[in-house]
């Protein structure tokens, strides 16, 4: 019976999110789903990429929380349209569905843009159930999280086009081993690009830039 | 339609955590929901806190996972009684609920007990909706996180009975601030106890064995 309903739900964020694939590829908008832990380090990122494209901006983000619009607040001091989601009014969802992803859209204008990134919220297990109609889902990792993730949460990185490896810059401190967690990602999926990045000095983020508008 | 079937979801969850919760007081043994971000160090705690205490050791772990033994493995190496519940077998779940947690404490032997620690699912969110019988919910930080999260996830610091503030060890490498974090706990949550611990160095961990047995 349970397991029915949630098929139900399943198929209906589906719809969802098939229409809004069609209208964002009509608008030559390329959305992206960046999902990971609390703290990963999501919001520091995205900021860090907003300041390393040139402007004029073709930028927008949607930001998902439970509560709060503090990311919202931090991102929009730099100047580009964002759009927050407070799941806490859907019964304080974990993840995001299509149909508020859809309704958010609702305030962009895309002939100002040519990229979205979604930040869901923190959460690596529900936001990788549920498709929002994004081109693909960018997981983030934080060395401080230990190698054994992909193996424990193995969905995100199986679904995942692209792995930010963040807060590289804490590795000297930490007893992290690269060597360990590329051998547990190459388990769960051995095609996973993974780049290294940190928030804190700015490591790799041109390179995902590039990748947002090629990728 | 959907929010009545959660209702009567969380109602059937709430009765059987009922029952736990009487079986486990008639036993006089004590269960503790430890729940906590992925990656936030909550197994190493437990490794710790199972060293910390003296033989006969009458602790007990149950490891909530979605997939994988690794944690389990990690912990039955310190020669105690270890429960695995993987989720994967009920839908891949997010979060642990009453009846597979009523399901694990049939494997253990209670008259060897006194504590029980059930390392919940790594989620902010999903698990703190669920009550499994435990005595006491321990929120797990890692300094790591961010400041923000009480105010993001609120929820989880408003129920918990204590909040451990984990890898203190890496504070003098991070931006991160405590006096911040403290008057974001006070706006959620006035009366929660946090505790300064550390993995790595085994920082606090006494003062948490003690509050296990009194607290």
């Amino acid at each position: 019976m349970e397991i029915k309903v949630l098929k139900k739900v399943l198929e209906a964020n589906d719809t969802i999110a098939q229409e809004t694939r069609t209208l964002l590829e009509t608008n030559n908008v390329r959305m992206f789903n960046m999902i990971g832990a609390p703290g990963c380090g999501k919001t520091t990122l995205i900021e860090k990429i907003i300041t390393a494209i040139p402007e004029p901006r073709r930028l927008a983000v949607i930001e998902g929380d439970i509560e709060t619009t503090l990311d919202a607040e931090r991102l929009a001091a730099l100047s580009i349209p964002v759009v927050q989601i407070n799941t806490s009014h859907f019964g304080g969802d974990c993840h995001l569905e299509a149909a508020p992803v859809k309704q958010a859209l609702a305030d962009l204008d895309f002939s100002g843009l040519d990229t979205i990134i979604v930040e869901n919220v923190g959460n690596l297990v529900c936001p990788v159930e549920f498709d929002i109609g994004e081109k693909a889902k960018v997981a983030v990792l934080s060395v401080t999280e230990g190698e054994d993730k992909p193996l424990k949460y193995p969905l995100l990185f199986l679904k995942a086009q692209i792995l930010l490896l963040n807060k590289v810059d804490l590795v000297e401190h930490l007893d992290f081993s690269e060597d360990l967690l590329r051998k547990n990602l190459k388990q769960v999926n051995p095609h996973l690009r993974v780049l290294k990045v940190s928030g804190k000095t700015g490591e790799g983020i041109r390179e995902f830039v590039e990748w947002l508008h090629t990728g």
